[in-house]
């Protein structure tokens, strides 16, 4: 009973506006759920999201968990649909469905960002559409509400595609963003980990590039608008325990987000720096521009044969409304939803 | 007689080391050079060089800057090609001879940084090795004395790839990097340069994304070795007056360097911004991987298709030792070396 208070309580608090949480199922027989998309949604997706990919944990994935991931990436998919049908951009919904994702204290990005080595909230994030190819980041920002919309600022209203630290933190207050104290991204989830993670080395680094019991909430998402354009963007507080300054792939176009309406738009999620390295968004549009395959091959072959053994997800978007959802960690919390339907959203395998 | 103390006194500053200054040509017949890689070196090449793609100047060239800049990268040259023959990798030869390229004043990177728009120097730089695709960058860093350095020592040193400005000088100093401070990169070619382009944009913003005398000498360098891997690396200051915080391409691995041995290792320089959002030495890679061709219809292709009407450069060296250098500004400082051979240096087309 205090468990199913507990439950409410919470989904209560996570409810901002007045649209109803949105399950795909409640919290029993996830572990059943199909990964797959369904056949007849295919080609009629204008929206996918991802929330991170890694491990189910005690504390970190539970039913009541689960739940609420469940409602707030509900709440994001039907905010960037409606977002599409009035008539707005793909980048229009990218970057509102990526904040309600960074306004939530459950996903890795925004409010819910981990803390880095010192204990301190340092966020990546970065934009990109698919007609001009025109994109924008930061990176290592540790005072901006919501960095989607800083990254977004600095596509529209700069010539520079990646800023960082305090020239984007200065950039992004001038162009209106809303500055918080870095005390805003304190939750006592991400600050246990820390402490965690510190103990279990010594107060040196994690050997592990995974930690089973990491945080991986990177949030994405891909959007195809009325006009047919694309765009795609991620957000991230990176690593928990990580080095002061280090930046993940999260903001590095090509690495994390890419979108080229000719092919396709992508968001991934997982070990940052292997994924660079990879050059993992780009990678799966270049499969799709060379090999002239859709999109399900490209990003199936990114992620089981080029990325094989290296852990994390990929969320892809073509032009036809085409999805694909390629990950290899045990959890991937994804979603989708069409210009009509229900918002989809899984988690386990 | 002058000029030419001038110059006699210039290249005698320019010589740190006892090597002799080995130029390609004299300061006559430049503009008559034939940019082709001569047919019998290909296959033998061991290293490539970059120095910048732009525009010709009455103060950026002249037959004495000129001369410096060919004795300089002749030189850089030199001293890769003498690390590869003593067995030293392909990754130590791409860091020898950035550095001396860097310690340069007539490059734009390491002491002939350019300036941002608030007179700071902040410096980018990137190396990757092509055997396990390892990688390592800095970015906006002000006082690190050859980022090219501080780049290798994140890819060696750390589980991280892109360290950013305080974090990336922090963890910097602790690996021994030498560090200085931010005036030992003034030069007065860098100071008029932004001082020309605040009069110039009533201290706006340039709106043209290359001004015709803007300094593009961002340095790049590709290298194989004895056993046959390849490494690449760029390093820059950027572009004079940029915003506080703005990164460009240099350090994204990706963007401006990549290394695979199965297929190729790339530096490019040109708008950065641009070679973000194309992904241009990642396209060169994909193109040879997905395509099965040469590296020389898959850097063409990117320069002069791809990109084209966007101004830059791109150096690629394969296993094979063949080398490809499109580029489409009137000037590119360019150069390779075989095992064997001399330094072969060119600027103009």
């Amino acid at each position: 009973m205090k468990r199913i208070i507990t439950l409410l309580f919470i989904i209560m608090l996570s409810c901002h506006d007045n649209k109803a949480p949105v399950l795909e199922d409640q919290t029993q027989g996830i572990a059943l759920q199909n990964e797959a998309i369904a056949t007849s949604d295919q080609g009629n997706i204008v929206l996918v999201l991802h929330g991170g990919a890694s491990y189910p944990t005690p504390t970190r994935n539970n039913p009541t968990r689960d739940s609420i991931i469940k409602e707030v990436m509900g709440r994001a998919l039907i905010a960037g649909r409606d977002t599409l049908l009035k008539g707005g951009s793909s980048t229009d919904a990218v970057e509102v469905s990526i904040q309600i994702l960074e306004d939530s204290p459950f996903f890795n990005a925004g409010k819910g960002a981990v803390f880095n080595g010192e204990g301190v909230n340092e966020l990546d994030a970065s934009i990109m559409e698919g007609k001009e190819r025109k994109a924008g980041a930061v990176a290592g920002v540790k005072q901006i509400k919501n960095p989607i919309n800083a990254a977004r600022m600095v596509m529209d209203s700069s010539d520079n595609v990646l800023l960082v630290g305090e020239g984007a933190e200065r950039f992004s207050k001038l162009k209106g963003a809303t500055l918080v104290s870095n005390d805003y991204f304190f939750t006592q989830d991400s600050w246990d980990e820390l402490v965690k993670a510190k103990k279990e080395n010594n107060e040196k680094l994690p050997k592990s590039p995974i930690e089973k019991n990491e945080k991986f909430g990177t949030v994405g998402a891909v959007a195809l608008d009325l006009g047919k354009n694309i765009a795609a963007g991620t957000s991230t507080g990176g690593r928990s325990n990580k080095r002061f300054g280090r930046v993940g792939d999260s903001p590095i176009i090509g690495a994390s987000t890419y979108a080229d309406n000719r092919y396709c738009g992508v968001s991934s999620t997982g070990w940052g720096e292997l994924f660079i390295r990879n050059a993992v968004a780009h990678s799966v549009v270049s499969y799709v521009e060379f090999k002239n395959s859709g999109i399900q091959e490209a990003a199936q072959w990114v992620m089981y044969d080029k990325m094989k053994g290296i852990e994390g997800g990929i969320i892809a978007l073509d032009k036809e409304g085409n999805a694909s959802f390629p990950f290899n960690t045990p959890v991937m919390n994804r979603g989708y939803i069409t210009l009509t339907g229900e918002p989809k959203v899984f988690i386990y395998k």
